[in-house]
């Protein structure tokens, strides 16, 4: 069977991709709709190229120096000859994931408006084929990057098991830094965009959102195909990618050297792809904007896939892992299961059909300090429940999987768990990569004039898209969680193995009262901290040079508010992607350097204390800023809905401002953090042999 | 030598007691002023009384509880006899050091108004005067109560080295849940009362700050005594208490119960009280008011309080410990360091005369959003230096003590950097605590209507408060982290005891790989967060409800407006004082059960865990929300000086909500935070026996 399983996820990869193929041509064939939608279309088309391609041409640079530095250290024999290259694919089918997404997302943003000018069922169609592009093109193309390397290890170089996952570990860095340039890069351009339209256009001229007067309309809907799209794309390719490889690490460390322990991980993928498929035919709608129809019918097609695949692990547990090992299902299943809680957990915390979101709308009555506090305080308080739900799921995942007698074994359960929380991405990833589509499709209704039905109908779609990213983003952060601890567990492995090769007699003493553990879980745990500060200051820089450039234009282009002259769109696109582009590079740099820095100072030990610290906070950090910003954008919307003086009351006023505040929270800083957590290990890991042999606490 | 230490220690403790009289009367000897001063100085003062005594009635149905509960737990014999009443003195001690402080506070604040008038230096004498009071209150009776504990326990009792200073610990939770109801209770009703003034009276009616019509300005004032005074007062008790006896315990485990190493922190305490004494005699000031001047008037105390105690500490070493241990000296030396290093960060990220803070003020040109971001951002970014700062100290102190040969001895001189850090607390708190006062002085003239120069004076004295309190923090946070260290250790040390009694064999794994390490390491990072959290929405409840009724008295009271009926101000300080009782009480309690529960699940080795994490991100997120906190109210205070458009500009108004949402930031959750990490490690002390004795897991 392990023989075999590699060819199986080929296979499955192959299928993934095909369906992304099929369904791209059947979007393809919806019309455009009128001239000016075509024109708008065009024009967020060539603002979302240009900046990918320059975005590309930065990182390729980053990529061209780590791959020599790599290379060198391959011939000082501190890495293995294939590091440098798998970290090279990582990093680009990262990249790719995000580009085709991007492709099919600005390809069928005015296809979705035209749609749902002819009924909201077919809206909804167009836009979730989008969604479902972006998925499987990301399992897919992840999935072949796994296979192909594993069959090229295994049967062309012949490696052993151990030294298989151990190289394929490395393409998990490039994925991740490729990962984080996107998030980074992308979410800076989408919210200064946003925050810079919003600001001068919604609050200072009382224009509304997406009006084809606001200079930074065109910069906005680019920065959600950038931001959301693109680098969703590449996230959670990184992400999907990440736990696959950790857990196959892990499973070889745990079971010996057995190759059927990295079998697992890919065969579970491999049928979540399959599974993710067949729940997503189930997703059609009638022709109600209701949101509790319209969240059944992408409900329905989630559910269908989480009980395929629930019921599917059984089977492959067993003929994977043989009859004794059967236990390991429990694990799979408490990540699916915890994956589920964190997402509901989000969803009651930042939906504004529950308590807390609607209290949050009420304090706009005593102003926007009021509406900032209550924020960041359900922010911050709705860290509780994930962090009771991981801290039982990881519990219950080393149990089921021996943890209590064999260590090793429990670690490979907590990594399985995560890959059970990731195996149904395909179709979770479609629910969420829809929501830029709808928004996208909406901004083009607004700005070509169609009838106010069509809005109302992109409108159904995109607060859906709402609450559908929140449960996406309840299995990004919980799976980051989990991976990262899989990875920690990774390096220590790994720092053993060369430590026993070095054969100095030096151990690992990983006490928590060890001084040097102790400081690098300090410095650890301030990493998502300065990262997220790095993050919002950017993209309050960005966004401040959009407002002086929208205010500008105001001014200065008579006839702009009465409609006769048209708004210099692409001064703005060009502002956002230089600002971007160059404010990304700091914070991702840093990330690759203060591993490494840790490593040659505190050492081994020092540097699992970081990754600690840095997993413990950094996954705290994600879902306070997340909800944080999910509360404020909802709060504001339910205000929007009539509630509370509705739109243009002073406390819709202050409800923009907690918004604004909650953009770069939950789309810049928030999701950079999960990659964060995991790009530190991922180059603590590579950089391994390196520390161990060189460092001077 | 040792055998005198204690005596040494009741004679520096009543040295401080003495001083501290000595000034009270000295100060009560000015005049209060006016009629009009008096009567308003003596609402302030009943507000004040009355709210303490409802606060404490509150508290002692806990201390009485928790009383009962250790009582019953030491004739189980799970804690010795001593356990409750020293539980009971250091709850008596730290809220005694509130109420002295605020006592003194409420009585000099119209004084200083009135000093004022004859002019700056004069004023400046009055207020830094009853700043001493308290200083030099709460370190003598700290120094009380070790001191006597000592000698009851050695020489009454006579008992070993290490059952004394393990009894000794448990004073330490006394105080610190004191400290905490102190800091929550007087928190909410401070920002609750200033936060309400605020956002009606200033951003909606437009009126100056501390406007007599303002029906919530009396509340206000009342606050900055309950809030800022008295619960710095029991705070500060606390953390000078908790350095001294972890140090002591952490000593005699090091020195194989040798006394000498108890007697090191108890004499260096001793002999920093001196140094404080002497050094305020050296505060005067001339008569221009530039903060300059008065900056270096306050620092000259300081500072000269220092160099002594870092002179005279190196032969305090040398007779207590001997030539062998001489190095420990430099333990001491890297914890003044810090200190120092953390109190000029802290000034430099929150000070408008450096870059960040003016820079935030300049975001409130694009409004109150950006310089939202922009504070958010400057706080999680000021995490860095302080976070680099300690793990240098830490690794210095450590490093001296002998730490890389014996652990024990390391973590020893960690305790004893924390003791070198507040050693001359007497003089730091003295210019930390008039701040308060001045800030009262100002809302007396303003309410009495006293002449423009006089406000301008007690302005001066407020600012510079801002500065000196910033350096106050950076104390308090830095010695909190330490000393959370050091309880955290003394915690291991007593568990290692209960183990080897019960002789089961069973031995502590803190491994960070360990399953219930590391789920306690989240669960410990997440409580700061929760906590923050219950205590910003406890503001922002209390808040809005002042807010419902200063805008109802401006509603149905004619004439408040034009001054021709008088506000009622006894319902906003009695709405106040009812929200804040009511609100604190979760929190604190939240804080007792959590460790308790913990333990009881996943064992001694899970609490570690969780204190590891609580201490860590408990540390930058105090760092985190004082710095933000500050730079927002100093950015607001740079614009009122006439920068970037000045007062009433809506840029200042951006400001003022900035401020707002800083108030609970810096004055309520921060502070609250350095209670709480050290809470958890006292309450897990006392309740370790039981813990090993029954976990699950």
């Amino acid at each position: 069977m392990e023989n075999y399983s590699a060819f199986l996820t080929l296979v499955g990869s192959i299928i993934a991709i095909v369906f992304a193929i099929i369904t791209a041509k059947k979007v393809m064939k919806y019309s455009e709709g009128t001239e000016k939608m075509k024109k708008i279309a065009q024009s967020i088309r060539e603002g979302a190229n240009a900046y990918l391609k320059r975005q590309y041409t930065v990182v390729s640079i980053f990529f061209g120096g780590m791959f020599l530095i790599l290379g060198a250290m391959s011939l000082a024999n501190l890495l293995t000859p294939y590091v440098p290259f798998a970290f090279l694919t990582g990093g680009f089918f990262s990249g790719l994931s995000g580009f085709i997404g991007m492709k099919i997302a600005t390809a069928s943003n005015a296809r979705t408006a035209n749609a749902c000018r002819e009924g909201l069922n077919k809206g909804l169609r167009v836009a979730f084929s989008a969604g479902s592009v972006m998925g499987f093109t990301v399992v897919g193309l992840g999935l072949f990057d796994i296979s192909l390397w594993f069959i090229l290890l295994k049967f062309v170089f012949k490696l052993e098991a151990a030294e298989i996952t151990s190289a394929m570990l490395t393409f998990g860095m490039g994925a991740s830094s490729m990962a984080l340039f996107a998030r980074v890069g992308g979410g800076i351009f989408t919210k200064a965009a946003d925050v810079g339209a919003d600001l001068v256009g919604k609050v200072e001229t009382g224009i509304p959102e997406d009006d084809p007067r606001n200079p930074a309309v065109i910069a906005d809907n680019v920065g959600d195909n950038v931001g959301d799209v693109a680098g969703m794309g590449a996230d959670l390719y990184e992400s999907y990618v990440g736990s696959v490889i950790s857990a196959m690490a892990l499973g070889v460390a745990a079971f010996a050297g057995d190759i059927k322990a990295a079998s697992l991980p890919m065969v579970l993928a491999a049928v979540g792809v399959i599974c993710s498929i067949v729940g997503s035919f189930f997703v059609k709608t009638g022709e109600k904007a209701e949101q509790k129809i319209l969240l059944k019918a992408l409900r329905r097609g989630t559910n269908l896939s989480a009980v395929l695949i629930a019921a599917l692990a059984f089977p492959i547990v067993y003929f994977v892992m043989g009859k004794e090992n059967i236990n390991l299902y429990f694990s799979i299943i408490a990540g699916l299961v915890a994956g589920v809680a964190i997402g509901f957990s989000t969803e009651y915390f930042t939906s504004d059909t529950y308590k807390p979101t609607r209290n949050l709308a009420k304090k706009s009555e005593t102003g926007s300090a009021t509406i900032i506090i209550g924020g960041v305080g359900l922010g911050m308080m709705s860290t509780a429940v994930p962090i009771v739900i991981i801290a039982a799921c990881v519990i219950a995942a080393y149990f089921f999987a021996g943890g209590f007698s064999s260590a090793a074994a429990g670690l490979y359960g907590v990594a399985v768990a995560a890959v059970g929380m990731l195996s149904t991405l395909g179709i979770t990833l479609a629910t969420d990569a829809y929501g830029p589509v709808a928004d996208n499709a909406g901004g083009i209704a607004q700005m070509a004039g169609l009838e106010e039905e069509v809005r109302e109908r992109t409108d159904a779609l995109d607060s859906l898209g709402n609450t559908t990213a929140a449960t996406g983003k309840g299995f990004a952060i919980g799976s980051a969680a989990l991976t990262a601890l899989a990875l920690i567990a990774s390096y220590k492995d790994q720092v053993v193995k060369v430590l026993s090769d070095l054969g100095t007699g030096e151990t690992i003493d990983l006490s928590i009262m060890n001084p040097t553990v102790l400081i690098g879980l300090f410095i650890g745990a301030c990493l998502p901290f300065v990262f997220a500060a790095l993050t919002m200051n950017s993209v309050g820089k960005a966004a401040e040079s959009v407002v002086v450039e929208v205010r500008r234009q105001f001014r200065e282009i008579k006839g702009i508010m009465t409609g006769e002259a048209d708004a210099d769109y692409a001064s703005c696109v060009d502002l956002c992607t230089k600002a971007s582009l160059r404010e990304m590079i700091l914070p991702t740099i840093t990330a690759v350097i203060v591993p490494i820095v840790t490593g040659l100072i505190f050492g081994y030990n020092g540097v699992i204390g970081m990754l600690a610290g840095a997993t413990a906070t950094g996954f705290l950090m994600a879902i306070f800023m997340s909800n944080s910003g999910g509360a404020w954008d909802n709060a504001k919307k339910y205000i929007e809905s009539g509630e509370f003086g509705g739109k243009g009351s002073s406390n819709h006023k202050a409800a923009v401002v907690g918004d604004t505040v909650g953009d770069p929270f939950k789309d810049t800083s928030g999701p950079s953090i999960n990659i964060l957590i995991k790009l530190l290990s991922m180059v603590s890991i590579v950089f391994a042999t390196l520390v161990v042999n060189y460092h001077i606490l």
